[in-house]
């Protein structure tokens, strides 16, 4: 099995790190602060419920969840975090044709090739970003396109103008549009999000995910907002019944509550992305204005910079399998300012030994 | 959302016996002696690893597998619980015709339906037992069958011969045999497993779970082990990479520890097995002789016993809705002396007071 993502601490190489705890694990963009203590409180109080099966039918998240976001509880569904929406959307609607950002998350490419279906890449401009060229794409009406938002690697956030466009459009054209707003919490842009458009845009599908804001990608919860009743109706029967297990759920419950946690990861993130920002371009590498909880960069002429940091227990997301991009791609995630420290020292360190970018 | 199976202790006319700890659910089969307290420990120390990612090839936890089966660790594969591979096996094979026996487990049809697969049905004998006849329907050639030993709701066991020509049969003839032994772990006769065999068989694929031993449904955490490497392969792209939680494999990985407790649960169900047959029958009831943790019985012209006990806070399996069965039958969980007697009391009660089965 081949691994696409971040996030892979369990290497056999890293174990001495991982035993001494000081595997520092930027591949993967979980919020800093770690998982909030009422989570975790949460999941241990929900043991004793998990001699049940889950509800198939997630009521009292999906109550909590609808409260949250002021949006009917019908226009919610909850999954095994949001890559299991991901799959189930695309078994539900087995697209005929497709329409993916390049670059973008792979998991929706992933997802798609099980159905065979056939995939139309949009490539975004110089510097990666989605412009409005997009939308003559969207005129070959695909049966599904996936945005990101702030796209996935490089954190950049697309202007409202043609996201409204865009979701204006696909609903002219019937093209279910699959709006992932996972990491939007991030940017303290929440203003940007379509949370509250369902209704006006039935075609549209909304991801989102307590992995990344809540610290718990272990715990596996993620949840889709859409006005199409049928379309939600059609993923729950695309996967098994029990999906959601009883600690994921009272896990989601007890961190939607987490609002002053939430406004102290922004400020925090906010704060160190911008130092991290500052420190990379400092090493000469070349930094996208990302907005999210991880920065996007290349490094010119450095294609090993993963295996340079790799043996100090250091892990950076490579971003060389991501369509369009190459070995000279990377994401780290913004952690704490003793983390991003750590960070820029051992890039400092291996830079100037096994050779800096060219500039 | 139609609810297919026990286990909904959610409802909400259940509140109050919810509430006040009196809810007696008979519906699910769920080992009595409740979740061991080394599955609690592992949850909640597992929680601080739940801010990464699962490891996608669920090393751990295959390797304490391998070692608890004696297989190789790359005959297996893990789920979100035993239904999230029924899922995945059937994306992955994405079987032309399938043949399931009538009645069983209503989540493969289920997951059938999702490929629009052409099911073929076996009808059981005459006490809804399978029978040396299953062979002639293999010869159809179906892409896929599904056998479950014990069976779902009759807990009965199929003859060792049956089983041992089916596999012959299916390998033969190219079929995939799913053997779903999810349950045999309560009939203190796990000789008859053919966990050892997949090498002998590469047409077969065993279903097992933990959610029924360890009393953790809540959880999700399932396995599978096949000797087709291609299969597995295929299964795990049919979903996300993520799917077992890093809560869900710690979690197993210390229930696999508990064999004292494993032993006690089946010398404990074996003991109230007998009581509650016993007591059923004195009631007037055809109870047949089931080899797991539940009872399937037939209580002839009374078509409403479920809705006669859920006023008392007391579930158990309404059986009309597994194929080839009706409103007359019945399934119960064996729970402990206490809760059974709990329920031989109330049917008593219900029995007298609302029209005893015809005899």
């Amino acid at each position: 099995m081949e691994l696409q993502h971040g996030g892979n601490v369990y290497d056999g190489g890293l174990e001495a790190f991982r035993r001494n705890g000081t595997l520092l694990d930027f591949s993967a963009n979980i919020n800093p602060l770690g998982m909030p203590e009422g989570v975790r409180r949460a999941v241990t109080e929900a043991l004793s419920q998990a001699v049940h099966y889950p509800d198939p039918m997630c009521r009292k998240l999906k109550e909590a969840l609808g409260e949250y976001h002021g949006v009917p509880e019908e226009y919610l569904i909850c999954g095994n975090g949001g890559a299991d929406l991901i799959y189930r959307l695309v078994y539900a609607l087995r697209p005929g044709t497709a329409l993916l950002t390049a670059p973008t998350f792979a998991e929706y490419e992933e997802a798609l090739k099980q159905t065979g279906t056939e995939i139309s890449f949009y490539r975004t401009g110089p510097e990666l970003e989605i412009r409005e060229d997009i939308l003559e794409q969207m005129e070959e009406r695909p049966d599904v396109m996936f945005l990101c938002n702030p796209n996935n690697p490089t954190g950049l956030l697309t202007e409202p103008s043609i996201l409204e466009a865009a979701a204006t459009r696909a609903e002219e054209l019937g093209i279910c549009l699959v709006l992932d707003e996972c990491f939007l919490d991030f940017t303290g842009q929440e203003e940007r999000s379509f949370i509250g458009r369902t209704e006006e845009f039935p075609h549209l599908f909304i991801l989102k995910s307590f992995t990344k804001m809540y610290a718990m990608p272990g715990i596996r919860l993620g949840y889709g907002i859409s006005g199409n009743r049928e379309l939600l109706e059609c993923m729950e029967r695309a996967g098994q019944c029990w999906g959601v297990s009883v600690l994921a759920s009272e896990a989601g419950i007890a961190a939607l509550k987490e609002r002053a946690y939430k406004e102290e990861a922004v400020r925090l993130v906010r704060r160190e992305r911008q130092m991290l920002k500052k420190g990379l371009e400092d090493l000469g590498l070349r930094v996208w204005d990302g907005q999210a909880d991880y920065l996007f960069f290349r490094a010119d002429g450095v294609t090993d910079l993963y295996e340079r940091l790799y043996p100090e227990g250091i892990l950076i997301r490579r971003c060389a399998n991501y369509r369009g991009l190459d070995r000279e791609c990377y994401r780290t995630a913004v952690k704490t300012r003793e983390e991003n420290l750590r960070l820029l020292e051992a890039l400092e360190r291996v830079l100037s030994k096994g050779g800096r970018p060219q500039t």
